[in-house]
């Protein structure tokens, strides 16, 4: 809490928690404080958030309020779902694939504003804050990092609350108690955790969802659909060209309804702990699903199986925050190698939960019904090929076999 | 079909196909034919098997029925279960698992009878020749292996039907036509494939599912049901202690009355193609989440995410048939090494088709309410350590955009 | 050997067993045969072959004689040596990676001459077979394939050697007698393996080697080089600049001086079976620890590690055959990105088989004398951050160690 | 600098820092200092040290002085050998697998002594410290660690100098000014770096070896010897049984005489910078290859391929410090697996550098010249076989290449 700071960007959501930090900065460090607010979906109106930065002092051109659903889609959650990413075979990393672009957006305001600080609201405990620094590290070696929930003393909410009210900052009255437990949302996923999370023996209450109707809830007719693929991203719903938000959006209302994406799970952080989550990626749920499905009819098995076996190392490389390392762009570098075929249509029944896809055809299938059909295949296929590919698989294991056996 | 065998192991189902192969062998190969039939779980009744064999001519002494249920689920469903096994990230490998187990007591049989050859009834287009023959030839390098599909000129269901007509061979009526579609089936699952579902943009039929209930007709209510685990194994069933097989068995009811495990998948043979089947593994996914939940508190991460990197290429191994191959061993011991405390309780919530765990706990939870609190941990994390953790992690980040920002 | 084939593309080094190759094709096949022969680098004259070919009757049209050693360099050896790829942990490669060239020229004059086939000379046992004719099928899935050593009868050297004196087939002196052993050559290496070599516990001797001198009777003083490399690839020896395939001559004329790049091994083929062989790569060999060198201050370890972990399936790629693979293109171009700035100069000590890297400079370097110094750093490196990221990195060991102590 | 602790176990050599160390932590810390010194053999005689831990003050019963030699090389050296381990290709380990076992060492007598905290002489710059660290928690989650280098003011040689000559700790002569470069050494080898070793341009100069001749003054003649393995772990050497420990050393001596082991190498710590060091371990390069050589002959190719794809990882585990870490063990049970025949005698050349294997053989050779030979093999092998073999692997390339092509 030493080194003179001129002039910090703050990732501001306009909330309790950044509204303190904003002032316990300007307070702390004496300096500028430049506030950055997001548009990622998160499906809160961003233009209060001005008003709240003005109030505060802070000038008018240094509040920065971008609407980056179409980038963050296009250039994070898309890319991410050509590998299948799942951390720990499961989650879909909706808040882990926003931070980069949050830390990007961060280090270019910094430039623009000559700023040499950046700060973010996230504690010392969790996984964002190791996300946004090695995201701001990686893009401005130099910048300096302010992270108040390591340094300050602010460390109750009675405390942070009369932090509040004697600086004259807005305390909605449904954030005086304790919030029973915490969130974060954008365009793919809305994670919860914290206090009635914590026992993961518990089951989540009703009232932590929002973002989907409970599957009990859900129609209890199906809905068929089907998405189009090209070049391994979506372009189209039932048809219908749709730019990539539009598309997730889209996906999302779908999700919402039939009660798709929900999660309850236990997970490793980086920083060394157990954690117990809640996340409800409606959209992101029904899109890796049918991306699944385009690639089964025109990836080739060695692409295929190789794109299984890194997805682990990728999808816990963007876990931890390592999206701008050389190491994940390498591994991007060939997954997207793969994906110049995986173009065409897939057809998806949504039912109460489920994602069933029920139908995939392609111009670019690698599917041969002449190949495998149990029909006469005309020649295509010489099934006497078996024996000698099977006996010169089995050569190694004979010779084993007669040494041990 | 040059070598002089006396005395061939067949696996033997009794069906139309294996009885045309028993009497081709008889004739074709003047040999002995001993039948070997596994309860592998598949549902039938197989003593009449017992009279269809005598009534070919096989030696009492030589008809080999046995239940290898309890073994089945125990040495090969369990074990790959303690690895998580998805083929291509969807496919349980429920025939998979089951050929080595019948390949390894053909090899048994033959010993114990003196033959010197094996067969099997699996066509030259698919996985299982694979996996019989790989079986058999590193359990005895010097076999011999019949492989009729390969070999014979019964290339069309017509003359096959001749075949067994000319013979005397039993073909029940409903038989007579071609199958609208294959199947296999054993405790594990039921696989369908083949002519109505060739193509893989057609929807499955709704007559081609046996296992399960269509979701839509499942029952309106959830139901909520406990697994203990003990060292990585399923162990009881709402507190009631069952065998491998029994605890698998009830869970097929459950996931059956609940619509759980249907699969329809486009997947890469070993032989080189693609081919579209359906699934329904109705206790064995509820098995794999449930692991899957135990897990999430009682691994640790470096061994979780290891074992999420092992595992396509262990999934792939079982599905390729290579069993019994060192490299399969090799992961078996890493993944069982990880098992030791893989103990305790989870409960899931069955409904329409979803599995849902919506609680874990266990005697050797490794999760830490005390670390991961959002209230005061009392000490117990220090957040100022993420500063240098972060500091360091990113030190090759800061070095590497020094260099090319 | 039934199909009718009108035009076959044969490779053809005019030695013994492929001019016996020729006539056999002629004659079995009644088709005309289209020679190609390819500079590799191997070091022998190839103008007489164009002779041997017209007196085999072949048309002067549909002679092929290829240099192509800057494309073998080029876009073969170099792109494989920025992986550091080295088979079973020590094999360089230079036989598996000559292939896939060899292959896609043939195609290519297949093309040209409108050849429905295409041949080679390569024996039934070994691993060349398979990268042929992979290569053939992925460049044009509807060719022809004639693999004599696997169709004829001529299966002993006395009945080859009859049927070349019968067609008139000039025999070299020395090739009357069995070879004591059997070799291959390009500008990356020579293979040398069989009789004399079949028993891996004899030493292999003196007169099989023929691309270096024994270490034991190389110059006494030791020779200092420096290679630079731009963007992973070397581009001059000395400072100074040469091509792909000159800079690959002029590093074989030092390492032969210098006893270099001598390999005794025995391997794993894709066949099935273990094969001795014995190698000799005398410039690979100084080319890939020059490699190894500028990566060392060029790349960082994210990218580096990740290299390391991908490189043994890349090499068993290359080795089994897989070069046009979708999946050896997808690890390429992660390696490739990786390259970038791979660029610098590393100075090399040769003496008696050592090939010692001593210097490396570079102007990406990420080597920070700076950070690491044991002198003061003045700031550069925090010591106490590396309290914290022990602190972190102990945190899921000491939950461990508190359950399991 | 805070909790009060009662007694420290510190890592002792007796040298000057770690004297300053000791006397610091009586100083600062008002506590009982408990000194353990281990013999792994560095080659330095140990009871002196006794005297000096005497002189200052640590109760005899207090001082630890153990040799460890057996037990460094059978449970950790020979166990990180069977799994070939380099680190980024090239470096053996020598630091990194001592460090777990003084950990290790230092826990048990903290437990005997009833010791609350340990320390250790590693700077805040290294890998070591945490090595060290890592392996205390994970064995004593509860323990305190102190390390001095991150704590105190003593951050110049000249201070460290000035505090030793207040506390009357004798400083050699040779110690007085700034030693050129720094060094680590045991059984296994011996590390340099830092000072004349920083610029990675600058060739290591003659003076800093010190295990090992030049090459250059190795003798003319080469030398044979003959290294038996029975489960993959050394056991005698040219015919004659020895301990793990007496044949490392036999083999530091030949290696020593012949010159081998040198290595320069820039790598990257786990604490994210890079740094140059030059390593010798003579004993533990022979040793390795060897390893390797029975390997080639004992080894399934399955298991040969999974031990080098996962070998990467497992050598940085062991240099990140984490030993003792469950996936570490994993990957150790998975290779210790494949080790069960690697059995039998390699014959090696060492000749001014150089380690040559020129023979192996053993009772569990998987290597069949009755298959390989280019000899009629009398049926051993069907070259038929490869047609298919190559069929079914091109059938995929060919489904690609019509879509592609």
């Amino acid at each position: 809490m030493s080194d003179k700071i001129n002039r910090v960007v703050l990732a501001y959501s306009g909330g309790l928690d950044t509204s303190v930090i904003l002032k316990w900065l300007q307070q702390e460090y004496q300096c500028e404080v430049v506030t950055f607010t997001a548009d990622l979906g998160q499906g809160e109106e961003l233009e209060p958030v001005r008003r709240k930065a003005e109030r505060a002092g802070v000038k008018p051109e240094h509040i920065f309020i971008d609407d980056l659903r179409e980038e963050f889609v296009r250039d994070f959650v898309f890319p991410m779902m050509r590998a299948n990413a799942q951390y720990e075979g499961l989650y879909l990393l909706g808040t882990s694939i926003a931070r980069p672009l949050i830390a990007k957006r961060q280090i270019e305001i910094a430039r623009q504003v000559g700023a040499d600080a950046v700060s973010h609201g996230a504690t010392g405990k969790g996984n964002d804050q190791v996300r946004f620094e090695l995201g701001y590290y990686a893009l401005n070696p130099d910048i300096k990092v302010i992270a108040p929930w390591r340094e300050w003393d602010l460390t109750s909410r009675t405390r942070l609350i009369e932090f509040a009210e004697q600086h004259q900052i807005e305390v909605a009255r449904d954030k005086r108690g304790e919030a029973p437990f915490s969130t974060d949302a954008n365009l793919l996923h809305t994670s919860s955790e914290g206090k009635v999370l914590e026992d993961p023996w518990d089951e989540v209450p009703d009232y932590v969802y929002s973002r989907t109707v409970n599957p009990e809830d859900a129609p209890d007719a199906p809905e068929t659909i089907t998405v189009d693929f090209e070049r391994g991203d979506g372009v189209a719903l039932n048809g219908e060209a749709l730019s990539p938000a539009a598309l997730l959006t889209a996906l999302n209302e779908l999700g919402r309804k039939h009660g798709i994406g929900r999660l309850d799970l236990v997970e490793n952080r980086f920083v060394g702990m157990k954690s117990r989550g809640m996340y409800e990626t409606p959209g992101g749920t029904i899109y890796q699903l049918a991306h699944r499905g385009i690639e089964q009819i025109t990836l080739d098995r060695g692409a295929a199986h190789l794109k299984d076996e890194l997805m682990p190392r990728y999808a816990e490389l963007i876990y931890n925050g390592f999206w701008f390392a050389p190491e994940r762009e390498m591994l991007q570098a060939a997954i997207d190698h793969s994906q110049a075929k995986v173009t065409g249509t897939v057809r998806l029944k949504l039912y109460k939960g489920n994602v069933i896809v029920t139908g995939r055809r392609s111009p670019h299938s690698l599917y041969s019904e002449k190949v495998v059909t149990f029909e006469d295949d005309q020649g295509a296929y010489d099934q006497r090929d078996a024996a000698g590919f099977i006996k010169l698989n089995a050569l190694r294991l004979r010779l084993l076999g007669r040494r041990d056996g």
